[in-house]
């Protein structure tokens, strides 16, 4: 591997987030050859979110796509925690206390309702609370508020300890590291062979996953495969409790606050994680004050200790977002795999994206939901290989 | 110097915030071999303040102790700036447009008139304008607000260009730096005769000048000096423009905003530095989600253009107060000068503190107003050396 500043392995996985380690991890699990490329492995995207696995709060918008695959992903994750922890020896912070969704004023209750019988109609679990059980599951849950439900199957997981743990499993699994970043993807007449790195070394594999999230998009080298991805920036607030004070929160907090929603995800350290905004700026993942200002105001508005808290970092990052809101994951040509354009549910939909690249790519399987994610659904058929 | 970890000086400066920084270099350049000592020169509440220089604006509280020190350490700036820049070669980014003050509610803009007539009773200049004099100075301020004054004598620095200017000048002058922690101040019989270090090594000098800022209050060795500095924490936040947009304000601006203070300084670059939350918690220097919060939502209700803006960075830092609210300057018995406490107005004081420290261990000369600024004032008179 690696001499003269080339080689080549079974797979070549691009990208090192959420989405890339839990694929490489998997795949060298099985038995794969597989090298990692990328310049600053679990730095990105996955690095900055919250962790939610919120299959039910996040289908607000009334669409069935991705349904399916968000309530099996969700499920998949009481297996695959336990996996990824006895594997890497490392906790991941998965949590499995619920989410409790509050409403501030009429028409945030008003949507609430809605939201409610949305879920009624996908017989998705939601129970509706008086304000005042919502207070007794969550005491510092302020006073004022309209309206709630618990979600008990909507968990977490602590992103940031996931990420260090799947690339110690990766690597006890046998993965290699390359840590630098991609020129562009190779092909011969039958498909692609591997990449170029910017240092001009090239590498190359029987199969190449591209799972670099936004950057999917820009990639050169795909051929005619168009990949739709946009970057919808994200900014998100770390809190910390000082001094002797406890946790704030047991069950994550959702809010609609006079229209504006926030979610606030705590971890077991005292920790909250409050996000998260949404707008599109291309590729600036710099942090704006109006920004950190809403998701301040808030989140203080439904839980106002926040106020109290320390703000230990405010980071943005870019969520990779396709046109219908499913991604892009699967054989997309000979020798090409896309795993990308997971929106805000990356993290969710990590383990069964792994599922599906491995299975494709070690036994030639796909999930029975792959036309769905079929990565070639927005390339014209007259281009595809 | 320094052999055998240990040696000898002049001058011993304990501190390398504006205070030790501006002394060591004005008894440098007086001819005295003149040591630093501070495990990080540059780095404390000098750096995160702001830079006002605001001798009016910061003069709310009706209490004439300590004015003319303002005043004359104000009009000092003139001179020490240009001479600053001179002696380092860098730029200190001195700025004389001067402070817009604005009221936002009723009860802001009947404060603002108390304001203005306490100006008026110490014949401070300051100028009432109308809401659209104000708005035709500076177009991006919020159309609601209900008063405005003018304080052209009211200035700013950089404070970080002033920092590297006056580490850069002391350097030149031939100070050198000790970047190691202060374990406690020595004496013989005679009086102060250094410091040692956290390191077991000691340092000797005619004269120890401890400019330490709050950490004075707890510095050992200062014999039965009372130094009553307390730690007033303020948070701060830097925004900085984004893309192509110019500079959003050019006065300093401050404002009352439904009884909350807030000031804005703009620098030649684009970035505003926003401060600054006000509260007592020792030692501590996090930041808190409130103080975050306080400052963006007050800033915006008079710029709402700050929504817009990044945010750069957040910090707290700890200004040394004393009990009336005027610093602890000059000698306090044999080799001990004390040089601190001087609140929140550390940078605008730091010139006029440089000449008086450099003139007594130089001169023997002592300013007209040292009464004020004597640090024994709070030592009972029985214990004094």
């Amino acid at each position: 591997m690696f001499r003269d500043d080339a080689g080549s392995a079974d797979v070549l996985v691009v990208g090192g987030g959420v989405i890339g380690l839990s694929c490489a991890w998997l795949l060298a699990r099985g038995g794969a050859e597989v090298t990692v490329v990328d310049p600053a492995p679990g730095q990105g995207t996955s690095y900055v979110g919250a962790g939610m696995l919120a299959a039910v709060t996040e289908h607000h918008i009334g669409d069935e796509r991705g349904l399916d695959l968000a309530v099996r992903s969700a499920a998949r994750w009481a297996s695959w925690a336990p996996a990824v922890e006895a594997a890497s020896g490392l906790p991941v912070g998965y949590r499995t206390d619920g989410t409790l969704v509050v409403a501030v004023d009429d028409d945030d209750r008003a949507e609430l309702g809605r939201v409610r019988q949305l879920h009624d109609r996908y017989r998705l679990p939601s129970q509706s609370l008086t304000t005042r059980e919502a207070r007794t599951l969550e005491p510092l849950v302020a006073p004022g508020i309209s309206a709630a439900l618990l979600v008990q199957h909507d968990t977490s997981v602590h992103n940031r300890l996931l990420l260090a743990a799947l690339q110690r499993a990766a690597r006890d699994a046998g993965v290699r590291w390359q840590p630098a970043a991609v020129e562009t993807v190779l092909s011969s007449p039958r498909g692609v062979t591997g990449v170029r790195l910017v240092t001009g070394a090239e590498l190359y594999a029987d199969t190449t996953v591209v799972a670099t999230g936004v950057a999917a998009a820009g990639l050169p080298g795909l051929r005619d495969v168009v990949v739709p991805v946009r970057a919808v920036r994200g900014e998100i607030l770390r809190l910390a409790t000082t001094g002797s004070s406890g946790p704030v929160l047991t069950h994550t907090l959702r809010a609609l606050v006079h229209g504006y929603p926030v979610y606030l995800v705590p971890r077991a350290d005292g920790e909250v994680v409050v996000g998260a905004t949404t707008d599109e700026r291309g590729q600036d993942v710099t942090v704006s004050a109006g920004g950190v200002f809403q998701l301040l105001r808030d989140a203080r508005a439904v839980l106002p200790v926040v106020g109290e808290l320390q703000l230990v970092e405010a980071r943005a990052g870019l969520r990779p977002v396709t046109p219908d809101h499913v991604p892009l994951v699967g054989p997309a040509g000979p020798g090409l795999v896309l795993a990308t354009g997971h929106g805000r549910n990356g993290i969710l939909q990590s383990p069964t994206t792994a599922d599906a690249v491995a299975g494709w790519i070690l036994d030639g399987t796909l999930p029975d939901d792959a036309a769905a994610t079929d990565p070639l659904r927005f390339t014209p058929a007259g281009v595809r290989a």
